[in-house]
This record gives structure tokens, sequence and C-alpha cells, in this order.
């Protein structure tokens, strides 16, 4: 998707107008050549504008996916309000009930705002009014959060962490400005005197370091901050927000999109926390956007904000995020975040692909861009969106690695996640030259994301569980080379955050996609270098087609290491091309620590060398083989996870870990072929064997050939070369079963009969 | 459901005409008061009729699901028409290549002929017929199958099973009856001498046991050999499929309707096999009904074979058949036999709620009766079909023992399947009494189903796996009591079918529905009783509605014993009331043999007296709290499946299990509570708790009283008189907490405030 490129449809809006001076709305709405210009001077004009309420009011009033939302909302938030107002005295933690009370009232209170800006029905605003009233009453008088947490993470007051507090305020500012013009001038002093401004000052001034720093915490703060400056007409604390507190440009804001995106708008710690940092950067962005347009702030950086909702679009696979890093598996693109996100960037772009997620997502927004959107989607004017194969360069150079997506369409979309990214600051795991593999919908080759689960008290609070950081962030935990059974940094976030891959190149072709990457500074004297190649063979004249991935994971020392290198999958194991000796009647823990006290060691083997081939079964019906060149020496290690967990915590899910032992250098060469079709409802099974007979890799200079021999003696060579530098121009020979072959530049996939 | 006591809407045909004396078809039709009458003297006239192909004919010139069925199906047999005609040598077991050719011939020549049927292209018939005519070459040349084996199945020719060959001839000889018209005498008489005398004399006087049996296999053959008999207007070949070999009535199709299905139309071996069984039921009827109505087929039984598709239907929870006994746990209602069945059922009927089920199997059948479903489809007359809570007597008289299925809507369907069933012959399991749970679409507390991958060679060649014997079967796998770590009847199938326990009582209520069964014979000197009842309570002013299954399971002897009573749930185990004793470093494996032998010993615990709970999430995000009144010496074993398992044959599920060692008597009471949500996508997280505080169970006389109590000190108490035989109008009451309570028949629930 290429939409910024595309001159940015920005309403144009007069400079920050003194609307808190009036309560009289006075709008004029003219059509000027397609374009609707609006004037507002009242209330809302935060981030809806009086325009925006125009159009949703006579919406409301039209059948549509508007009309039936708003009903559907007018119906719940009319069943809370009759209810009594409930400002419970903060006292529990995440998932606990005073919690949830105060998240529950700041969605509530939007809500009912936008309720009245819909309706005119004062009930809506006296609600929202009194909630204010009730809070404004209460603020003053808090403490800190007794559940806070000291040392961890910044204590609010309404709740435990001052992130829930900011989080609070970006809904609860947007709320105030929703009522803003039904209240009198007594109500107004009493609720930004007793709430708005004490709230701003415990957010800002009283927590500089959150405030100013450069990480999604800070984005939320500064967020709430700057979003309740322009509502209390505060243009000082917008200023703080854009610029940090000294207005230095240290902190704030744009230094935040500055850093914490890569060029392309990927977000440092990786999607989940990506689709979480986008509402306060979007919503705060469409705010200065109403309030002061002429900074022009969807543009900065080269359309940054918009670049950000996209690729986090773009980091999903089937609806749902790649879990990589601390992740909560599913999350997806559903999520209220990327709801508001596309809303936003459709009401900017008009870009049809956007809608086809907007689809997906089936949720409509009582917004003035939730609106253009549904009116698009009743005029069914979605087109497909184009999931690309992207590598995002890391970090805010876009130079410190690079997350990799490779797609194709093989009878249903495939994906390959290839991760030569940075650490990504505290959630990152040590999962350095990691991937996981998709197909049919399904995680074939998976990530165990993050060992956690949300607000369930019973399970260490709904807080991140121990395991978390004794399993789920160690590299053995992942799809990568684990040396010396210990984890990449030696499980350093400092050291982590200080050295990244080099990603070396990331190209395509019509049937291939393929990338390689390098680190030395995982383990200190190995090096690390990884070449994935997602591949699709030119289609049968039977219909029949064919795709694999190719892994070709180097590593070298000068010293003798263990090389381990996991393959966590998903499915049932159906056969092996070797003996297993299995665990019959006891299983042992595999090792001690790093991640191995929790795998149990199910059964292992010494594969004879040459072909050796583990086959599954995923619950999508297909199989999946993983061949891999075996020297003879290399072992097979079969694993569970489960050991050393008291508490059940963990998902006891399998992996096979290919082992060599006492090694300097060592190169584990693998494919993976997806195949045929388990179809027990319509009593069929398929090709539940591997077309693959033989697998060969050879390196001469920088040439790796890996040779796939098929059935009928039909080969391929994938022949490519991963040197650091080399001209785009370059060109490459080598010689296979006394034949030389030519290529130019970094591949090439040549077909041979023997 | 009960279409039954509907008149049926059988269409009158003349008497078996002689139409394989003629080419020529003479269609006659009339509307007389909206009844077709159809006089068909020509091909077809086996399952499909003469009028049923103009209709047809008519219909794929209109818009709709039927004809775009015929376009997507006539799509797929060109397709495959242009290809050679392969008839290979009978070489492979199921799955293998020949197997699969020859089961896709059959398939291949059926859809040709109805091809042929409503395009009147001759190509189709030509295809068909040359095939023919290939096999009947090839047929009489045939020894027994290289991989039969022998002294387990009967053998077949072209298959390893004479299963396999019966199922061939039950679609072959309608592919002819739809091609019959288009052959000259020679090329009848070769088809008829050289394959059809043949393979019904080696199906019918060559293997007279599996003919006469009364088991599915003898329905497959019976159904081809009358089928093949109508075709060929060999009536003597009918009245032996009717009343077996020798006529006397001791074997045959009728016999076979008189024993295996109850007077419900429940089958005997489970709904995985009767869905299997039905399709020759059913076809054979349908042909029996189109050339011999006068013998009131679909009236035989007081219309049994309706009742056993609408038993099918019935036996389902979200679309799969509930897996009792050997079953594929992904089989379901879209199912071909089952679809089949709709459709005739449909056809006769015309059965709204028939309708919904069509849909769901959202497949359309290119037959007289797929077209009325089609049409009536397009015109959306689809009424929702009505999934009850019913006890299916067990057995041809109904009355050994039954499958009990209990249902409520509790914001989604909830099932409890009940199984005081007989053992269904050899794909009977052990497990007397075993209960499973559904909620919101998901299982559960689960039942293994099978150990099969079906078809899979390398998984034990596709067929059912050693541990189908030494695990599925055994009655550790299910969630009944095992008594000192032995199956049910010693595993003997021989002695699990001369018994079967009683079902003491089965009723319902507006908010109840309760049942009790018990069995004396599954262990020498034990008496196993079970009373299991699906309660929901009444909506709270809230909105907030609570359901739970309550279980009391008794146990008494003269003799001390073990007691085991394991509950396989499905989902994470959240949190335990107690403390858990869990293998951190080394799992041992819980026994010996019994099935014992494949469970891994996790962890365990010795809760003290009084309520215990177990809380485990489900992936349907639902949390499930088990609660159970422990008395201090019993204790808790987590288990997982796997020891013992060399190939990864089993899938790793968990269990609890409640072990009561050393006791005469004893009785198991516990309450399965589904609660709260938890949503990560949309983070929150609610009611992750049991509300359940108090458990008590009080036994005087008959009465048992179940009490469970709430918050705020609001008890209910479940009540229930399970003797033997009580009076309708039985008066009963007992004393709790001082107070006298009374209830007439079987069961009461009381609210009480303490």
């Amino acid at each position: 998707m290429n939409f910024f490129n595309k001159t940015l449809c920005l309403s144009s809006v007069l400079p920050l107008s003194k609307r808190w001076l009036s309560t009289i709305a006075i709008v004029i709405l003219s059509s000027v050549g397609g374009n609707q210009i609006a004037m507002a001077s009242t209330s809302p004009n935060l981030v809806e504008t009086a325009a925006d309420v125009v159009s949703m009011r006579s919406a409301i009033k039209q059948e549509g996916q508007f009309k039936r939302t708003f009903i559907a909302n007018k119906a719940s938030v009319d069943k809370q309000i009759a209810q009594a107002i409930t400002v419970p005295m903060p006292k529990d933690g995440g998932g606990g009930y005073t919690h949830e009370r105060h998240k529950k009232n700041y969605k509530l209170m939007y809500d009912a705002g936008m309720m009245y800006q819909l309706t005119q029905d004062a009930n809506y605003a006296s609600y929202v009014r009194d909630m204010l009233l009730t809070y404004a009453d209460l603020y003053p008088t808090l403490p800190l959060h007794p559940k806070r947490k000291m040392g961890k993470q910044n204590p609010g007051k309404l709740f435990w962490q001052s992130l829930n507090e900011a989080m609070w305020l970006v809904y609860t500012s947007q709320a105030y400005d929703l009522i803003l013009s039904s209240l009198n001038a007594a109500e107004k002093e009493k609720i930004e005197n007793g709430l708005f401004r004490p709230i701003v000052k415990f957010l800002s001034v009283d927590s500089p370091e959150t405030f100013n720093k450069v990480h999604n915490h800070g984005t939320w703060t500064t967020a709430a901050v700057g979003m309740t400056g322009y509502v209390l007409g505060e243009l000082d604390w917008v200023e703080q927000a854009l610029y940090g507190l000294d207005k230095s440009g240290k902190g704030g804001f744009l230094i935040q999109l500055d850093e914490l995106f890569s060029p392309q708008g990927y977000y440092n710690e990786g999607p989940y926390y990506q689709r979480f940092a986008l509402l306060p950067f979007v919503t705060f962005a469409k705010a200065i956007q109403t309030n002061q347009p002429t900074r022009k702030i969807f543009e900065y950086r080269d359309g940054i904000v918009l670049k950000a909702i996209d690729a986090t679009i773009q980091l999903s696979y089937n609806k749902l995020f790649f879990p990589i890093n601390d992740a909560i598996k599913s999350k997806g693109i559903d999520t209220i975040e990327l709801v508001n996100g596309v809303a936003v960037a459709y009401g900017l772009t008009k870009h049809a692909g956007l809608l086809d997620i907007a689809k997906q997502q089936n949720q409509i927004l009582l917004t003035g861009d939730g609106l253009k959107v549904a009116q698009a989607l009743d005029k069914k004017l979605e087109q497909p969106y184009e999931f690309k194969s992207v590598a995002f360069g890391d970090g805010n150079d876009g130079k410190q690695g690079a997350l990799v997506i490779m797609r194709q369409n093989v009878g249903g979309e495939q994906a390959v996640l290839f991760k030569p990214a940075a650490q990504g600051l505290g959630h990152g795991h040590f999962d350095k030259l990691t991937w996981q593999f998709y197909d049919r919908g399904e995680e074939i080759v998976s990530d165990y994301g993050a060992a956690r689960f949300l607000n369930v008290e019973a399970k260490y609070g709904g807080r991140y569980l121990p395991e978390n950081s004794t399993w789920a962030k160690q590299t053995i935990a992942h799809n990568t080379v684990v040396v010396d059974e210990k984890t990449h940094f030696n499980a350093s976030v400092k050291k982590g955050n200080a050295n990244h891959p080099e990603l070396l190149f990331f190209e395509k072709d019509e049937n291939i996609t393929i990338s390689s990457a390098s680190i030395d500074s995982a383990y200190k004297g190995v090096s690390l270098k990884r070449t994935l190649a997602l591949i699709k063979l030119p289609m049968k004249k039977s219909g029949e087609e064919q795709s694999f991935v190719v892994d070709v994971f180097e590593a070298t020392s000068k010293d003798k290491h263990q090389y381990d290198l996991p393959v966590h999958y998903k499915g049932h194991l159906i056969s092996t091309s070797f003996e297993l000796d299995t665990q019959l009647t006891s299983l042992p823990v595999l090792g001690k620590e790093n991640g191995y006290q929790h795998l149990w060691l199910k059964a292992q083997a010494q594969p004879k060398a040459g072909l050796s081939q583990i086959t599954w079964l995923n619950d999508n019906g297909r199989f999946y083989t993983n061949s891999s060149i075996m020297d003879g020496e290399t072992s097979l290690i079969f694993t569970q996870i489960g050991a050393n967990d008291p508490l059940f915590n963990l998902r006891n899910e399998n992996a096979f870990i290919n082992r060599k032992t006492k090694s300097k250098n060592h190169t584990f060469v693998s494919v993976l072929e997806p195949h045929g079709e388990y179809n027990p409802s319509k009593e069929f099974t398929v090709s539940a064997v591997s077309k693959i007979q033989k697998l060969s890799h050879h390196k001469a200079e920088n040439i790796d050939v890996v040779e796939i021999r098929f059935e009928g003696n039909i080969s391929y060579l994938l022949a490519f070369n991963s040197a650091e530098n080399i001209k785009s121009n370059q060109s490459n020979s080598f010689i296979f079963n006394g034949s030389t072959y030519q290529f130019d530049g970094r591949f090439k996939l040549f077909k041979i009969k023997a």
C-alpha cells in the first residue's frame, strides 16, 4: 500500500480557536469543489469537530452501518447511565474491581459525551458532568495508589501505574470536550481545578521522568497532557507535550515520533506494543491537526503517523499480529487501537485498501472518521488490502537490523517472519535471527509469545509471569541458534539494546523471497549468519503447487561450542525418517537454566549422515516436513515445555532441537515443506509423505548452493551470495556436479535434471 | 423434531417394473392436487427416478443453488473424464493408490452417470460404459486382495476388505442404472455377466457370514446386493438382501433395521458409526421405495429409517458428533452420509428444521431430493432445527441402558452427554456412566475419541492405532470411575455386550435436566451409580446467567477398593484452591496397565476436608471450575497423556483424577461451573473466580441432597430420589439444617437463604 505519496486530504481548519470562551456553537458548512470546509469555534474541537458532529447527526437518521452502531451504542450507554455513578476509592491492581471500574468510567464518559453530541439530549451531558464533578471531589484527596509497584513503574493515583492514569486522561479530556458547551462557569471551574489541573500536574511536572521518556509510556502521558491543554486552552501544556517539559525538544511527542519509529513506521518494540502505542500517537496527532493544522502533524517525518498505522497492519497474518517479543497472541487487527488508526488513516487518505481492513475489523466508530468508513463500507468501496513482502528496517534510522516479512500465496497465504531486528527495549526477546512460518491461516513454526494471562488475578496478578523471563524471553524458546545453552547477550537487555544484527540483503523475484542477516555480538567470539528463502515453484500441469522454505544457518567460532537450533512446531508428530529413542516411563528435564530447565526431554535420536526428515500434522489439515542435512554426529532432541513449572503457568508445546556439540563451525541446512491434506471429515488423506528425496549444501567462496532433489531426479539449486557488500551487478559462478552455473546479483534458483 | 407423526409424503409409484426389458423412457407427468405422480418404466429407476430427472433437467436451467452445484460438479466431472480410464490391478491397502483409485472410480461413475441424465450428453454414458467394461474384463480374473487381513475382516477383491467392495457396488449399481438406457444388449450382457453377477455372488453366496451378519458390514453388503438385484431384475437377490441368504428373516436388511437401532433410532455403536451405517440404510430404503413402494419401507418399524436420520442429527453438538466409542472427532453433520440422509428425509417429510441442518451442511446433492432441498433453501424456508434433551434408550428394545443428552442455552448452547449406554460391539469403549460437557461451542470435559489418524500410512497404516486399545478404549481414558486401576468388564467386549447399565430416570423441568443410572456388572462386587444434573438458575436482574452441572457418583462394595474418578478437561489450568505438589524435574508414569501406563503424573495434592476447587480456562475464553467435596483422605492427581508412547501416537491431553483408596463405599460429589470471560484481544477479564463458596452432600433413605452455597449466603439444594422404582407421584421429604423440605417425584431444586 502506498498511500503516503498521495496528497493528504486534510480539512482546512482555522488556527486554535478560543472556543472555551464561548458555549455557543457557530458552524458554517460550505461545499467548495467537493471539499468540506468546517469552521468551528466551540465544543467539540479536540479530536472531533463541530463539522463532524453535523455529519454524524445527519447519518444517524439514515439507514446504514453507522446508524446501526449508533443504536447499539446508545442502548449500551443508556443501560449504563441508568445505574448510579460509581467512582470507587482506588484499591485494586490490574484486573481488580476498582481498576476495571475506573477504566469503564472513562470509556463511559467518552461514549456518553458522544451520545450528547449526537442526540443533543442533555441527560448524557449531565451524567458526564456529574461523574467529572465526583472525580473532581475525589482526585485532590488521593495519595499514591496502594497497589503501586515502586521502582518498577511510575505509580498512579486512580490506578496502580501512571500509564493507566494517562490513558484515563486521553479519554476523559475528550469526554470533557464533548460536553463542554453544556457546562456553566462554576462547573467548569470545579472540574478543571479539582480534576484536570491536578492530574496534568501529577503526570507532567510531578513525573518528569515518564513525561520526558522516549517510550510508549511517555507517548500516553504527553498525549494526555497535550490534549487536556487544547481543551483547557493551556497552550503551554501543549508545547511541553510536544517538546518535553523544558520545551527543548529532547523529550515530548515529536522526538517520540522521531525516535520510536523507523523511517518505514516500524515500532522498535514490535507489533504488540506498536498497536498499543498507536492510539495516543494517532489520537494526539488528530487533536493537533484539529487545533493547530499549520503544524502539519500528519506530514511530519514524511507522514510517519500514517506509515505507523500501515506498518501495524502489515505486521499481521490472518488478522493476528506476529507475536514477537512480549505479545499476547490473540491480539490482532480488530484491536480498538487499530480500528481507530484505520479510521483516521482512511479519513485522511481515502485509501480503499483500508476499507478491506475496516471490514475485517467489523467495528464502526461513532466519530467523524468512523462515519466516513461506515459510509464507504455501505457503498462497498473496499478493495483488497495488499499484504507485502517487506523488510522493515529497525531503529530510528532504519539501519539497526530489520524485521523481515516474506509472503506468497500457494492455495492460501503463507508467511515467513524473519527477525534480525533490534532488541526492542525491555519487552524484547533474546531471539536474534529467529523465524516463524505460517500457512493456511495457522502457525506452523511458532513463537511462544509472552507468558502471561492478561488480568487473570490467579496467574501472578495478571502480570507477566515469572516464566516470561525464565522461559519466553530466553533464546531456546525461539527458533534460532543457542550457543552452549546460553541466552543471547546473556539475557542482558542493556547489551541487547546496544547491539543489533545486520541485514545483509532482502530481495525477491517472481517465485522467491530471500533474506540474509548476521550478528557477531549475541555471543562473544561466535558469528551467526542466517539466510531464509520462501520459494514457490511454478505450478505443475496437474495444478499442483509446491512451496518450501530454505534455511541456512551458519555458526562460526575459533573455539568449540555446542550449537542448538530448535524448531518449535505446531501440530502432531507424524513420522521421522530415523529411529526415535523415546522416554517411555520417566521424563527427565533437558537442562538447568536459560529456559532449558523448562523443557522435558521426550525423545532423542542420532540420525545417520544424509537426509533426515520430521513430519507433523497441523490443525489446518496439512502436513509439514522438516528435511535437514545430517552429518552423523548431530543429534535431534524432542522436547515439551512444562518442566519446573509448579503452577502450570506454561503451555505444553513441542519442539525438536538440532544439536551439534564440540564444534567450531557448523552450518544447519534445512527445508520446510508443506504438503498434502488430512481430511478425516471427508475421509481422505493425500500426500502425507514429503516429496524431497535428497538435500545437499555446498559452499565455495561466498556462494552457498542448496540442492533439493525431488522425485524423478528433478533438482532445484538455490544459489546465493551473502557476502557483506557486493555490487548490484555482481556476477557469480559455481560448479555443481562438474557443470558451471552462473548468476548475477544475490541469488538464483536453478532447475536441473540429473 | 417430531416429523414422524406427519403423514409421509411418499410418491405413489407402480410396482417393480420390467424396465430392464426396454431402453426407451416413457415418462408421464401429471399434477393431481399438488402431488406429482411419476410413472417410470425405464432407467433410471433405482434410487433416482425418471420423474426426478425431469425436474432436475428443468432446474439446471434456472438460477439457484442447484444450478450452481450442477455447474461446479460438471466442471469437476469433465476434468476427470478427460483423463484416460484407470482401473489398476488391486494392490494397496486403505489409503494406498489402488485403493483410492477404485474409490474415485465408483464416485466418478456415479457422477458421470448423473451428468448423462442431466445433460443427455452421450459422452458421459460412454465413459461410464467403458469403465464398466474395463471392470468387467478385470473382475473375473481377480484373486482375493493381496493386502487382505485374514481372520479380521472379510477380504475383498478390488479392495482389501469386502466392506469397500460393497460400498463400491452401492455406488456402481446406481451408476449402471443411470446409463442403462444408453447400452445395447451386448454391452449389458458383458457388464452384467463379467462384473455385476460375479461381484454379487462374491458378496452374497460366497460370503454368507458377512451377508447375514446383523452389523453395518452386513448392511452395506445387503444394500449393494439388493440394489443390484433391482437394476438387473433379479428379485431373488432382493429377497435375499431383505431376509438373508436363506430368506428366513434371520439375516438381511429388515432384521438389521429391527436389531441395530433402538425404537428411537439410536444405533448401538454410537453416532460415528451411526452416520457411517446411515448411507446404505437410507439408500437401499430409497431404492426399495422406488421399486417396491408397497413394502412401505419408510414406515417400517414406525418409521425407523427417518428416526435414525433424526437421531444422527441429535447426536451432534456444534456440528460435530459426540465422539463416544471409536470416533474420529472431526466428523460431523456435514458428512456425506448425513447430507444424503437429510435430503431423503426432507424429500419425504418436508420438515423445515431439516433445511436448517442442510444449510449448515452447505452441500447440495444432484438428486431429486437434493433438488427439493436446494429449491427450499433458495426460498429460505428453513426453520431452526430443534436440538432436544433426550435419553435414547439403547438396544433393539430401547431398554439396554441409554445415551442421555441434556441441553440448555445460557448465553450459548450447553450440552451434557451422559453414557449409561450398552457396550456397542467391537468399537465400543469401556466407559459405563461416563460424561462429557460442552459449552459455547467447545469441549470442556472431553472424551479422547479414537486413537487413529485415518488413512495416514505412517501412523500404523492409517488404521486404529495400538493405543486405541491400550489407551482410548480403557476406562481411565474416560470420565467415569475406575476401580482398582482395572477397566470395566476387564476390557472384555463379550462381557461388555452381555451387560449394560440401567437408566434409573431421565427427567426435566424448566431449569433442570437430570438423569440417574447404575451398573453392577462393570466390576465384580462393586455397584456404580451416577446422577448428573444440568442446571440453569433463573436470570438475575443484572442479566447475569448462572449454570452448572451437579455430579453425584456413588460406588459401593462389601470390600475395600481404590476408586478413581478422572476429569479430562480441555484448557489451561488456572488455579487450585489447594497446594500442588508438582513434579518439577522428572515425570514418573502413573501406572502399569489398563491405560494408566500412558499417563504422566504431573502433580498431586491431598486437599483438606471441605470444598476443593480446580479452575481452568478453555479456548472459548471462559473459565470452568470443578468444585468437589473432599474428605481429607481423597487425593487429586494431575496427569498428562503421553507415557509409553514411543511413536508419539497420542495427543498430550490433561486430566485430574479424584482418588479414594482403601474404601468400601465412596461418593464423589462435584459441581462444574462455567464462569466469566478471558478476552485478551479486548483486554478484559471478568469473573475469573468461582462463585461457589460451599458444597455439601447428605443422603438419607433414598434422598440425595446436594447443597451449593453462593455468595451472600444464598444456597441451592438439589434433592433427588434415585431409587430404582418409585411411583410417579412419589412424595419425598428430607430435613436440612433443621428444616423439613418436601418434593414430589424424582427431584427438586430449592433456593434458600441462610
